[in-house]
Formats: structure tokens, C-alpha cells, sequence
């Protein structure tokens, strides 16, 4: 029987602490179903990419670090606000799982009461290798290419990410 | 005819205040049509409780004070973030009532500007008795259960609302 | 513990085959919530009542019939029409239920892949006491008062509900 | 004091008997608001025209017919499907109004409910200036443009608009 | 060929500022599509207009300063806070335009990425002429009647504006 | 460069057709997205199978046939029923494509009119390896195994899918 992990994440960008938690999380399970969460947004300053994008940037990541597409699976899920309704949504949208990965309090706390079995997600210096941290760098114009893939940051300039993060975080209020 | 009242809330949790204002309420009124607002929404600092569990606190409050179930009747009431057609909205959803009770600013001038005919609710030592202070009081871990009715806080004690609460408050943003 | 029992159905209208079945019922668990299904919806062929009117029918014919309103709640469950999350929306509207009483073949399926407890709706005379033979009686002018409670045949004729129904059947397509 | 009219309709697409139509409320109202509903819907066999072109149609009959802008506005209107709250979704969209023309029967029954006041929209040779006549006659190829205002018939053209409801008619279904 | 312009803005409320730009820009285009966005909001601290009384208020600084009806029109759009569509949504419900004007960062973006031709809406003394400045001063009671058209602070006045601003700026949280 | 395919379907179920469209498209591509469309529906007579069923499904079938997973991906794409936006929706949640293989008429449509390249599937012997098809056969109890993978056969016996859709066709209407 395959053993089916759940890694959930916004992945806004996917970096190298995520790449890092994968290659963790599949000594122990055969198989990852990655869930790209709030699916349908994109292009703000919290969730600047779209899932065709970050599902990009995930594949790329994987490559560059010969883990087999076999071993893990993106699936974009989106956000319907209704948190008595996230797990059946997560669960319809998911081949079979065994445990879920999460260090979302609010991920974690509704697949408890829901009775599923929850791990932490394994990160690795987790205040440098975060994606916040990673968009705020790029919106100040700081060093973030090291902390993603060398592929990932190629794509990020190749749909100019940071002239579209940039660009967002201006305003005409006055 | 029966003269039927509206009482909007959230009831996030139901406590003594409410329960106060109830009794208040049913001595003007012989019936009073209890709307669960936001009924979509559970598991958030704001809205921690679920709509079933929101109205079996109100159902356990109720009859811990003798307040008989032929007084009055909870309808929970989605809200669709469209201001213009709430009141439309309430009224599709409820059986007809002659007045409304309510202290929300905008449901108040929602229905004043429908023609509807408004009370303030008569609440009673608000600051204390409000649920804002009691998620609050739950979240650091003071006294709150003399605020709710006895059976409301073994409820909240039997589904771990404390526990809930407490996980929605941890974040894992560096 | 209470053993408490779930009732789905739309209720359009509410008739004597519902109330008899809810008697039924009540033999068998010590209270009954009512889901009052695609609680959005109103002003169609299928869906003339609005859920206020459902609500109202309800406590009407409960009433006649000394059916102790501390029995039974009634709990209108929008319609997301995302069939694997019903169960939960369901489970989120709803006080915590030990059986659940539907005939409605998608309904039954939902709950059973689920784990739920499912018995089917003891109906009694189900081709004439039918929610939608009443409505076509309505619609074709053929008496229907005596299959739904007096208080409902009421209620029906003071909103004047043929009126809606005949309107509603009409066409302006040519 | 202005007298406005609301005119309700989904225009799929514009036509004479429309115009006509307009033409004689315009002498009872100083102003129409012409409502385009199902606003957010398209490139079916029944809505075959998006808002802006429906928009484009009713500009260009209007200006043909030297119907001053003065005189008219478009207000597209998105269907929420949930009929109790259409009436306060029109009026939230609208300008103020004194009167409804419509011959849709449930858009009239609910503007009934709601105390308008309601008028027949005083069509012409109803059976041949009928939008579903039209969509018709353009799948199986009859002639439809002496139908329409020529400047539309011209547009329709333009857009391609007989190749796409007949590419909609096809179906990959065996 | 008709060259159409395209106006993006919430019109909360329309000001002086917006009408000076209106003007500006119809000496480059021949028509102008003013798109009134977030059309389902009202009745908030930011939005506090239905889309009724911002068309309202449109026309008639429009006739006061003589601009003639058949320069512009004015097409309510929903928002659906999904940023990936939101062109498609906009290119949907307008005739066709050449070119948009728009000084919001994430409008602006957004139709950068999808090819369009952007200008920015030549704004005149923008810090005095800004929705959000006379919404503050109307909170505050300091004069804001200068900044709007003369019929748009008649009509602000007769439909109690300030009074429903006031009502949504109190709070009942304590 | 990767030359990228874009396969629109809802595969409900993926059968043999579906493979061997697969195996023929990747002859002209080097990678292919599957978009499995109306991702929130399920437990319908037409779309009987969740999209974590689909996804399951599809893996097993590519697994059976050695096409490896780094040569195709699936996309659950939800469906707003908003027709002008579908192709932004594909768009967004897919990474960039050059090609669209689709025969559904609507999509083809849509796409077409934003100015895509697209090719038909080539299907083969469509009459029997047709979804419809063996959803029919499913229910009136004729085989429809041989149509299927093996896999996929094993699979929906696993997750009874046979009793799923032959109860999904059951009535209570009489």
C-alpha cells in the first residue's frame, strides 16, 4: 500500500526551506500530494503569484533536485472562506492521504478535529527560508535569489515577479 | 396577532448579556426570531464557533433559564458581503417580525433605511458581558465561564473551545 | 445523552406526510433537527416557498398538531452544490446528530460515505402526500388543502401562494 | 421631478421589438433605465452575447433611431439566483425608479411582492420580434437581420456573433 | 473608427477631481466607458454609495458641466477577487476601448500583463480632489460640499449621506 | 523551448480514449497539462467522481501504459460558469501552454475567440471509449471494464462507483 503524505502551503514563492521539507517528508511517506491552497488568488502582496506559476516554480525546484515527478503531485485547491468545509474540500480534491504536513495553526487545528493524523512540516531555518520573508526582500530590492532554487529565481525574472510585486505594493491613495 | 421581534447577532459565544437582553426583549414581544449573522464562518478569532454549535448554546442558555423553546426561534443567516440586499436577505429567511433589536451600526441603518422599525438592545454591564471581552478573557486564560451560562461553559469545555482558540491564535509568520 | 436525529428535506411545502413522519420519528430519538435544504432559494416551480415561509409552515403545523416546540429545531442549510462538502456544510449548521432520516437518494449517499447512520423516512402514503403532487394540485387548481395541516392551508392562502405559483408558470416565450 | 421607468430584460440580442417598445414607454417616462440581467453571462445557446456587447447593440439601435442618450441609461445587473433579494440587487444597481415594465413573470411577481408598480412592456408582433425567434433563426440560417436594427445586424456580423451560437450548438456528445 | 477610452474607478463619491479628468481625456478620446468597480459594495466606510446613487451622481455632474451623453457611459462591474480574471471580467462587460485610463497600482498591473495600453488618469490637485479625503471630511463634519459637483452635494444631502457615513463609522464593540 | 500541450476534459471517468489521446498528443508535444475541468463537482450523474478520484484514476492509467509523470501534469480548473472569464480562469492555474486539444464546442469556442492555437483530440472509435458511454453502461449494468484501464477498473471498484452512481440515479420523486 502506498503511504500518501499532504503537504499544505500557499508556496508564495515555493523556496528552499519548501524544497528542503520535501525531500524530509518523503523518506517517510512514498508519495507527497502538495496542496497549492487559496488557488484562485494572485497578484497581491501576500499571494503575488498565480498556482500556473507557483506550480512552475515547483516542478522546476523538483528537477533541479532530481526528485522523481512519481514522488509527489501539485494539486491547487482554492479558498472558499468556509473553514467548517476545509477538510471535505481538501479530501475531494486529493487522491487518499495518511498524515498531513502543516505548521498553519489554522490547517492543523481543522485536520485535528477532523481526526486526521498531523506532522509538523520538517523547515529548516525557518525565519531565513520563508516566503515572507522572501517577498518583502524582493519588494525592498535585498538579496532573495539564494533562497530559492536557481530555476525558480530564473522563471521569477523571466514573468518579471518583481516588477509585479513592486508595482502592487504602490498606491494612489493619497 | 403575535408581535414577533428580531434579535441580529453573532453570538460568538452566547452569554449572559445576551440572555439578559432575551428576557428583556420577551416581555415586549411574544416571540423573538434570533438571527445567527455570519453563519457561514467558524474557527477564526472572531467567529470561533460553528453555527450548530453556537445555537446549542443558545438552546442550553435558554433552558437553563426556563425560557420556553415556543418563545423564541434561532435562523441562521449567511452573509453574502453584498450591504445593499441583507435586509432582503433577513427577510427571506425568517418568518415575518415587526421589530427589529439590534445595536450593530451597520445592520441598524441597513433596516432603518428598509423602513424598518429599531430598538437598541437593552444590554446590560456591556463591557463586561460582551463576547468580544470573552474570546478575549479565553485567549489569556482568565476567568470567563461566570459570563456564559453554567451549561454554555461545559459545552465549550466538552467541544475544547478553549483549545480551538487558543491554536487560532498561534501563528507560524516569522 | 440526548439521542438526537436529522431531518433533510426542502419542505416545499411542509405537509401531513411531514408531520407524520416527524411523529414517527420522534418515537425514536428524543429530539429532531429539521435542515431545511437550499435555504436560498424561493420563487420557483420547485422552490416557491422562501425559508421564512418553510419556518413558518413548520411551527404551524408542529403547533396543531402538540408537538412540543423543545422537540424539534428547524435549521436552514444553504446550497453550495459542491456535493463532497455537504456533509460537512451539514455537520457545521447543526447541533451533533446520532441518525440521519432522508429518502433523497444523493442526500442518503452523502451521508453514508460518510460513516453516518441513515434510516429512511417512515412516509405514509407517499404518492398523495407528496411535496410535489401539492404543488401541481396547486398549479392546476385541484384541491391540496387536506394534505397539508390547516394552519399551512392557512398561511398558504394569507400570502397567497397559488398567486405565486400560477405566476410563476407562466411564460413570456413564444 | 424626473419620472423614471425600469425596463428589465436580457436583450440576447437587441431587437426592433425591443426599440418599439422603448420607444413607447419613452412617452410615459422622462427616463429609462434599461436592465440588462444575467449580466455575468455569455456564449450559451440562450445568453450567446456578453454585457458589452449587448451594451454596444442597444447604443448603436438607440442612436438610429435618434433616441438621445439623454433619455436612457444601461445598467448591467449579475444574477445572484437567489430570487428573494433580486428586487433590492436592482434597486442597489439602479437609479431610483417609479415604475417596472417587464413581461418576465417571476421578475414581475417579485417587483409585485415587493409594493412596485408594474406595467406590461408594450410589445409589438411579439411572435416575430422575439430574441428567442432570432437566436433561432440564426442557428438554422433565416433570415433574422430585418429583425434587428440594421446598425446591430451590422455588429453581429462584425463580431462573428452566427458562428458562435452555431459552434455552441454543436456538441462532442455521442 | 470610434476611439474608446476606458475609465476604471470606484466613484466614492464622484468628485471634481474625477469630472476635470473626464473632460481631460475626452480631448484624446471620442467615447469614454467609465467602469464603476466593486459594483456590489455599499455601505462601508470605503464604499459607502450603492452603484444607483454613483451612476446617479455621474450623470449629473456630467449635465452640469454639459458634457453630452453620448461621450461616455458608465458600466457597474462586480469584483471577484480573483486577479487573474479581472481583465476578462472588465473586457466582458464593456463595449470596446483602446485604451484604459487608470491610476491604480493594481489595475494598472493587471492590464499591463494582459497587453493593454495604459494611461494615467491626469488627476488635478489630487491630494484636495480624492474619494478618500472627502469621505474623511464628511466623517469629520469639515466642509466637502466644494469638492463635488453642485448636484452631487444636493443628492448626498437628499439621500442622507452623511448621515448613513456617520451611522457606519460607530462601533457597538467595547 | 518546452513545447507545451493543454488537454481540457473532465474525465469522468478516464478511460482508454483518453490514453491513447494522451499517447498520440505527446507524439507533437513535449509536455502536456490536463486540465480536469468543473474540479468542484461530484456525485452527480455526470460527474459522479471527485477530482482526487479523477486524479487517481489518470495516474494509474499513465502509470499502466509507462508514460512518465514527468511528461504530463493534471490541473483541477473549478468552473465559475462565467463563460468571458473561463479561459483567464485555465490561464491562471496552468503554466504556460502553445496548444489546445479540446472538443467540447464551448471550450473550443473560447479559446478560439482569445486567439489560442487549437487542435482537436484525436480520439479514437469515440462512440465506445465515450465517457457518457460508460457511465450509461455503469448504470444499466453492462460492461464497461474493458473500456477502462485496468487500474482504473480496480480502482472504482475499490471506492464502489458502481453503487455511488447507480444510487445517484435513484428517485424519491413520485
Amino acid at each position: 500500500m502506498t503511504n500518501r503524505g499532504l503537504f499544505v502551503g500557499r508556496f508564495q514563492p515555493f523556496h528552499k526551506g519548501h524544497l528542503e521539507a520535501v525531500k524530509a517528508i518523503l523518506k517517510r511517506v512514498d508519495e507527497l500530494v502538495m496542496v497549492a491552497g487559496s488557488s484562485q488568488y494572485s497578484h497581491t502582496l501576500d499571494n503575488p503569484f498565480t498556482t500556473g506559476e507557483r506550480i512552475t516554480m515547483i516542478r522546476r525546484s523538483m528537477e533541479e533536485e532530481n526528485i522523481s515527478p512519481s514522488k509527489y503531485l501539485i494539486v491547487p485547491v482554492p479558498d472558499l472562506h468556509i473553514h467548517a468545509i476545509w477538510v471535505a474540500q481538501v479530501v475531494g480534491y486529493c487522491p487518499e492521504f495518511d498524515v498531513v504536513y502543516t505548521n498553519e495553526p489554522l490547517t492543523r487545528r481543522l485536520f485535528i478535529e477532523a481526526g486526521y493524523n498531523i506532522e509538523p512540516v520538517p523547515f529548516h531555518r525557518r525565519k531565513i527560508y520563508s516566503s515572507t520573508n522572501i517577498r518583502k526582500r524582493m519588494l525592498i530590492g535585498e538579496g532573495w535569489e539564494e533562497l530559492v532554487a536557481e530555476s525558480v529565481a530564473e522563471f521569477i525574472k523571466e514573468i518579471n515577479g518583481l516588477g509585479r510585486l513592486q508595482d502592487l505594493a504602490k498606491t494612489d491613495k493619497i
